[in-house]
């Protein structure tokens, strides 16, 4: 007997009709003859209305306290999908993330999942029930609330296809696969039937935004299948997957980009002196995320580092370098904003080398200037100026003949 | 070091500012170097809301799924209001009912507390924290969320304080205290200063409404001095207690009284043999309650039985009669709407013979017609026409020297 875990996200369940047509939807694979786990968000717009009433409590709320209030989300989501399920004519029971036996650290809003302990959810699935899982929540050790933080009903359903063995672990969303780049700025762009777990890792990193890369990496550690489809049509979706077989046989399989990158440039009043790792380690501990960072040792006097960072933080990161601007000893600071960032990923680029340069001549015909450049095995990211970003992404994207 | 419990019912807790203000009241209680626990329920019209929701769902939906859902409620509450104190510069933690060790039946929708596992609570009070505790609900022995059915958030409360053997529990509501009638419609109403337990379980079964009949008991077996005071005032409450010192020596404490009250008279074929049960049974499976009964077992023919029932059970109660005729073995029943009931109660009435003769003469004068009469050690009830339950009531009261 298979065992099947379907994750459906908030816009798939915003209202009770959607909520119905989700267990219409397990109910087929239920009739397969399989276990089926059914992990699910909160509805809709429900996390924000529940941020907002805490706002009006409290400018800076307690981080426990947030877990408890937005756990009440997929609890409200859960009971109602068990509910349709029994209204269909099919026995369902529902479970919290306590429930679930999903354990996490003690960290609010942001906690790992340690252990699952599925004694209850196994018995309960050969019982023949389907099981209605709530995504994002877990429980502490001394039995504290916590959630996951950003995706975390991804990583609830791909940790449970763990636990579990599952067969397959599929995320439905309202895009119907993974694209080779976002359909809606890149003409061209087209969906994948399968892609690797490094590759989607790289691209979920990139903020291609279907799949939250913690719950990627989970199911390339655990090897779970995993696969991305639509919640509204039957067509096959995107398989994620350890080996692949590359379809055309191409080197880059996605094209990503991002805009809102500004860059900082800092410059040391005497050559490199062990700033640099005070510079990052004062923004680390501002929460500030630090993309890319060029560092060029020459002889050029002064000396300099530049690093890519969210526009949106620009102002905090300008406070943190004037506060600390003896601390972190530089003279200067300059900023560039209206950046982007754009990046071709590929698990075939480690075994071809000249594939940056190949991207560099793509941008340079274009006539777009490369700001910062950062490169990994399966990666090269590039920063450039935003009004440039949609033309470089579809470059690049016919260029290595990822265009139907 | 003295241990209060504090319950805030839906109206008191309904916005953000409430929730504000409910934790500024309990704080002046912490100042004292009490011990805080503090009960809430949902805010406002959430249960209505998450009743609706369900109701979109499914005509009938699974109570355990009830359960489930209508437990959001207080979690909500909590945490905002434990965000609240803490803003407010005080500790505070929040606990759902498993998190507070409230352990009751497997019975969805109306679980009995069976027990209280305090160690937590007890720890973080020692510890100085404000414990908030979700009202309502409990968990069963297998885990799963229940919930305890109409007032289970005086009887969440009660069964705290008599766990935690605290000295007072105050339930706080949108009256000041317990009054020897409705003061909207009995002009002469007052504040009582004490009651007793059993005189409050008269009242409180009569529909008084101010705190449900299951905390009282709860209380009066547990010996937990209650109170019952105004949340949006400071004027001393209602004391509820074993022994109380009875106020201007009063025979009858309080006048309660309910309209939509339906009569129903079943007439037998034959002399009575064994048909009463048959009918009461298959009332009490139809989940129909049954308030008053009248038989009179006389020579007439033929014999018949009269009971009280709420007119909104009235079609259900006419189709299961009609259905089981047969069964039951009646020839006709007849029946009388637009009936109330009026209520006297007093523990002093025990040891005073005539008190149903002084109520009834009273309501003779009034030329107010007896439809039935229920008596108890401490209560007499009569049914009246629903047009006369005003005048009955005061006149009760004022008669009974009840008025100020």
């Amino acid at each position: 007997m298979k065992t099947v875990v379907m994750k459906f996200g908030g816009t798939s369940v915003a209202t009770p009709e959607k909520i119905i047509g989700v267990a219409k939807r397990a109910i087929r694979e239920k009739e397969k003859g399989h276990r089926v786990v059914i992990v699910v968000s909160a509805m809709g717009k429900t996390t924000d209305t529940l941020l907002a009433l805490a706002g009006e409590i409290s400018a800076e709320p307690s981080k426990r306290e947030m877990d408890m209030l937005l756990a009440t989300g997929e609890q409200v989501t859960i009971s109602l999908l068990a509910m349709a399920f029994k209204s269909l004519g099919h026995e369902a029971l529902s479970f919290t993330g306590w429930q679930a036996g999903i354990e996490t650290e003690s960290v609010p809003r942001n906690a790992r999942i340690e252990t699952i302990h599925t004694e209850r959810l196994e018995r309960v699935l050969d019982n023949g029930f389907i099981c209605v899982v709530a995504g994002f929540q877990g429980v502490d050790r001394i039995g504290n609330i916590t959630t996951l933080g950003r995706g975390g009903s991804d990583t609830t359903a791909v940790a449970l296809a763990a636990a579990l063995g599952a067969d397959k672990c599929e995320i439905y969303t309202d895009v119907d696969g993974v694209y080779t780049s976002d359909p809606r700025s890149v003409t061209g762009a087209r969906k994948l039937e399968q892609i690797s777990y490094d590759e989607m890792l790289e691209l979920a990193n990139l903020g291609a935004g279907v799949l939250h890369p913690r719950a990627v990496e989970f199911a390339k550690n655990n090897k779970v299948p995993l696969s991305v489809r639509a919640s509204y049509s039957d067509v096959p979706g995107t398989i994620i997957q350890e080996v692949i077989t590359v379809e055309k046989n191409l080197i880059v399989r996605g094209v990503a980009f991002e805009p809102g990158i500004a860059r900082v440039t800092v410059s040391y009043k005497k050559p490199f002196n062990g700033s640099l790792a005070n510079i990052f380690t004062k923004l680390a501990e501002h929460h500030i995320d630090v993309d890319i960072i060029v560092q060029s040792i020459t002889d050029e006097f002064p000396p300099s580092v530049s690093f890519s960072i969210k526009e949106e933080s620009l102002e905090e990161t300008k406070r943190v370098l004037n506060e600390f601007q003896e601390n972190i000893r530089f003279s200067a600071a300059n900023y560039e904003v209206g950046l982007s960032k754009v990046s071709i990923v590929g698990s075939g680029m480690v075994s071809n080398p000249g594939v940056a340069a190949q991207m560099f001549d793509i941008l340079r015909v274009q006539g777009i200037p490369v700001k910062m450049v950062s490169t990994s095995e399966i990666k090269i990211s590039v920063v450039v100026p935003e009004t440039d970003m949609q033309a470089a992404a579809n470059a690049l994207h016919d260029a290595f003949g990822l265009s139907e």
